[in-house]
């Protein structure tokens, strides 16, 4: 494999919330993803998802309470529980998580994205 | 869980060669590490291992070429392929790899480290 640049292949799409593969380490994918406004409430059964901020900043709301994530800030959702990420301005991510997850979890929307689109 | 700051964790040790780890996703580690000089050929016979630099460079050998990761930069070594790891200066590096991964893998050194210690 070649080495990643991660300012790199974010140029390399605009869409929002439409999370691109990067890498594979043995069954777990690292994806980019740029996310501006509401996503939908959802969980993943049956897998913890981390976000890690490259740029901007996100929230996502809990049932209980509502974290805030800067740069170079990270945050493991735990499997099944429910969250709905947020970000006022465009916000650039990192997203580690199990080979075939959809973003959307277990709820099917609008924002259902592919999840086996590599750049 | 509470949020992580990659760079407030990094400030907590200075020592290199060291992984710590900052978060736990299914059986995944992600660790941080401060590397210094070089290490030690070994290989990981039944993982892959991710390299993504936070800040400085490094470069990792192999038996037939040689990368240099620049800061935003990453690379998954295939498991079972060795590997040296080196850096000039001092480059602080975050690491995902299954939960009891050895650093040296399957090579025993001075630079075998701790593979459970959570900051």
């Amino acid at each position: 494999m070649e080495k990643i640049n991660l300012k790199e292949k974010l140029s390399m799409f605009s869409e929002h919330w439409s999370p691109k593969i990067v890498a594979e380490m043995n069954d777990y994918h690292i994806k980019l993803v740029k996310i501006k406004g509401d996503f939908v409430w959802h969980n993943h059964d049956d897998t913890d998802e981390t976000f890690i901020v490259i740029e901007g900043k996100m929230k996502i709301e809990f049932e209980d309470k509502t974290i805030e994530l800067n740069e170079g800030e990270m945050y493991v959702v735990p499997k099944g529980v429910n969250h709905k990420p947020f970000a006022e301005e465009e916000c650039k991510i990192m997203l580690i998580e199990p080979t075939g997850v959809v973003n959307t979890g277990d709820v099917v929307s609008d924002l259902t994205s592919s999840n086996d689109t590599w750049i």
